[in-house]
């Protein structure tokens, strides 16, 4: 049993990380933050009347390290990198949900975050948790950077054929359609029902974010030098990433070879599931679950790879793999906590 | 004043057609039918009570010849094949909604839709309604093979490219996405509200039968044989049409001289709207018009072109680009009829 | 033909009235104006690209008497009362889309409101816009106070059974549920999408401030003070109001007579359509339109009357009666400008 | 460890508390069947992959009465007065989702349901699995008739106010509003996304036939004739119903003292949670959970109460509330197998 605390409860990932550490039978909540709003947990997530007597309370660094063991920091980018490394100096563990950790190069981070890191001490020790990716480093990880949610969904469709037909790849392009819950819980025109509803659109196209995150990982996969083309669009639903990406080939990519490695690659993960040919991801499949389902298809005319992957952007896109690393963390198994 | 029909009054596009024809100033609906439903048409459409008097029988051709100068065929494919030669003979024009007379490959026919084709004779003649590409042919048109919804959104996002720099382009990628309507309002499972409420996939993934008839047209255009990689899927809201279409270049494309090409090609035209820098379409600004809106983006440093385009898949994707076709057809103001 | 202005054209209603009055024939729409924003209208509403070159600035009174012959007011209230005054002095016709001019109590408008009326001169001379009751006041009015939404669905359900069987009312409960939009354009945490979407609640119950303005007109047509339990809801969709209305009577109702009544009440109406037995009114129906359809049913054992009614709340509850209204008062046919 | 069957694992009903029950750590699914679909359960519930290998097959009495302590009948009407009694015989205890068992008088059951009555010798026995009012007798029972989703919402939300102040109802009218699974995985038009979307309306206005359960129950607690006016609404979401219902009383209610009862009568429920004044009931809140929350308000004016409750269809209206009944039945903490 562990004393877990989350801070920046008051969000869609902290509310979704607390969630599943409530139904988790090896953790206790003992510390929970906001700092917009206070009072009792049950106040600000209405579901969870009768279930918990947690009160949130403005953040407040000795009480956390005093109350816990490890802690989610469920915190807009550019606070992490501030209330982490006093966590970590007094030897608490921490999963960064937050961008801050994320990109190895300062430079990177200044360029798409637009502002200066101020914690280089510990991202250079940090281990990005794509639990399929990094699972033996996560086991003895004191801070952990959570992948994004677009990130997630995007190289666990490809991490299979860049890390077994490196050379094989000419190109990528990612078409990633996210629900509203990935923009977070801030007051904005654009995440109006009115303006959602009925409605769907591009944004941030071939400028978003969560690209160079995506480059980071595949050349690293790949030992070389990787860009993708990514387009993410925003779908009139609250949960939910389906990304489909396309992969240029050198030679002619054949269906059947390639499932075999992506069965292969994923055979033992409790969380990914290779769809039999023919069926499609989609989000309703994987709404409230941990799991992220892929489909591939070829145009072999093309040299075209089609992969089709289907996330929950707050389960498997931040809460849930946030949780996933910590079970790897405290050596839990891995699926504990999750429920259907 | 033109004497209109509408063969199939009772599906999506037919009901649409019959609400524009209704507002339309030189147009009397004198006839409309359905096979599936008959009786007072404001019982098949409710919002129509108190708007019109017609009835809907049984097809019956001797009548359709007798009071229509034009009929429009809202029908499945494979029936319109049966229906228009009558017509044709009678010196009727036809509008016709379907796949029957686009592709201008009997074999292809055969191969997408699953049926010989019956109509070889007329086939030759048809003039497809794309109206901003072969607006001089439709004026003199017996027989219009109006669009495909979702290649309008996709040619009229192509066309300014593939006509000016055709030698440029490498490969094209669309990833479509399209409310339920264009499903048309058949009974099935995976079109029930709790299967596409708050759910996104993708389906006929590089297999929809849409893909000859926009490699047709390109090809036409490009004067040389152009293929498209193409992916649908089904967005939970009732109508409109977003396709990102990714544009693999030989040389560097550049966005300033794209725009200015695209400004150019659809200066005059009344139903295309080149978005300024930094906009994107968006379905809820252009559902329930005829209007199909684009905006470009580029990644030099891939030679990668984004186009994407808007339109409502009832309006410009079916009735409302059927409609403007009939205006050019008889000679009326090409915007007559369409309202805000 | 007229030349109108719309103060406040940022907001649904006032963005709504533009584009019906950019469709109507007998009108120039020559001023436009918003507090919030400013600039050309086709960038506040974007579907109307390509349609207005309007420019819209902040509220200038000199040039709103100067330009216009008659005012739409779309503001939030205790604003219209502000405005009104001038441009009535000036002999210019104002229709008030706000809440300003609807309660002839200043002490209820302060009691609702929260503020003193500050324009008791013309708020004695207003007249209540609703046009199948107050017709012939409204052709020779100056200043119009255009119903609210949920009064507008309310009382075209209710009219003919209080004014034809006054004493036979027991008491009346209305369980009205809207779309998002009638609470207006304004960023609100429960007016997010993510709040919304598959959501649905009560608020205020028994504490609406349109129970005073039904009230009111009720009681007036009674001739006897009549009261409403009214408790509204918020619909997950972005139009329309339905309401269904439970009235206790003193005798038992008879469905096929209450029937004639409201067929009789309702003949010569074009914008209200009481259904046949069987129907129920419904959202889509009239969403787009200025209808406001009718059903009735009977519960004899227990003396209820329910009476359902929909509208679409930013058409026949808002803008779409308040160009009816503008009609009316113009003499100009009072259909003229509504299309399908 | 108990052994437990599904009957009917195809529709919601069934697949909701097969979900259920493989969280559940006291029960093992033994045996799943459906008589329109046969394969392995995940092929059904594709968000099952990886969880179960449980096959369905078409119902096999022998094989049920085999393999199987307890059976879930999650089949239409009719269907499960036809398979129950052989269960019974064989000593397997029965919980039935179906309206079969939950009238006890066979007239009314021909009258509502349309067909004669086959089992009368178990409907005498049944138990009415409302929880809250007959925990006493589920534990022994041997059949349950799991209450109706509407009876749910509605008799939670009224069994205080009558149970303890009887005299004192006058007249109840229930206004119902339920997500589209309410009505089954069936195909039919009205339930068509696009049917749906974006849509409200009443349906089967006084004459659903979920009123005589309610009366039945209500006039049990009451000791007297009770009679209700029911009107349900087709919401467009998945799941929930929120109903809000209005009491009209002889005497002037006071709000804190209903308050009072009410907060006394569900002190110890799991699954009832009072809300404090000024919080409504919401769909958000109780969706995925078994949880019915109940405000109240109070018109004294009126002598009217307002009752407002909220619950998910297909947890606490259905297969949550079975297996709260099974719980206790079997004697298992009656929280067990329900997480957040």
């Amino acid at each position: 049993m562990i004393r877990a605390g989350i801070v920046g409860v008051s969000g869609y990932s902290g509310g979704e990380t607390l969630k599943l550490l409530l139904n988790h039978p090896q953790v206790r909540v003992t510390y929970v933050s906001a700092n917009n709003t206070q009072g009792p947990v049950d106040t600000l997530w209405p579901s969870l009347k009768g279930r918990t007597n947690l009160i949130c309370h403005t953040y407040d660094p000795a009480k956390a390290v005093d109350q816990c063991d490890l802690v989610f920091l469920a915190v807009p980018h550019t606070v992490a990198m501030r209330v982490a490394p006093d966590l970590l100096k007094n030897k608490k563990k921490v999963i960064d949900l937050s961008a801050d950790y994320r990109l190895t190069s300062v430079d990177a981070y200044l360029n798409w975050y637009g502002q200066a890191h101020t914690d280089t001490e510990h991202l250079s020790t940090a281990v990005y948790g794509l639990c399929e990716l990094f699972r033996e480093k996560i086991r003895t990880a004191e801070l952990i950077a959570n992948p994004g949610c677009y990130p997630t969904g995007s190289l666990l469709g490809l991490l299979p054929l860049v890390s077994t037909d490196t050379e094989n790849i000419e190109s990528i392009i990612i078409d990633a359609k996210s629900g509203v819950s990935g923009a977070g819980k801030k007051l904005a025109e654009g995440l109006m029902f009115a303006q959602v509803n009925e409605n769907f659109k591009a944004y941030k196209v071939l400028n978003h974010q969560h690209t160079p995150e995506i480059e980071q990982i595949l050349s690293q996969v790949a030992s070389r030098e990787l860009s993708v083309s990514f387009v993410p669009h925003l779908l009139p639903v609250t949960r939910g990433i389906l990304s489909t990406i396309y992969v240029r080939c050198v030679r002619t990519p054949k269906l059947d070879a390639m499932t075999d490695v992506y069965n292969k690659f994923y055979k033992t993960e409790p969380f990914v599931r290779v769809l039999p040919s023919g069926d499609q991801p989609e989000l309703r499949t994987v709404n409230h679950t941990n799991y992220c389902d892929i489909a591939l298809a070829v145009n072999e005319q093309q040299n075209l790879v089609v992969i089709t992957t289907a996330i929950d952007n707050l389960m498997k896109g931040a809460a849930g793999q946030a949780v996933q690393n910590m079970n790897i963390m405290c050596r839990f198994p891995e699926k504990t906590g999750f429920q259907l």
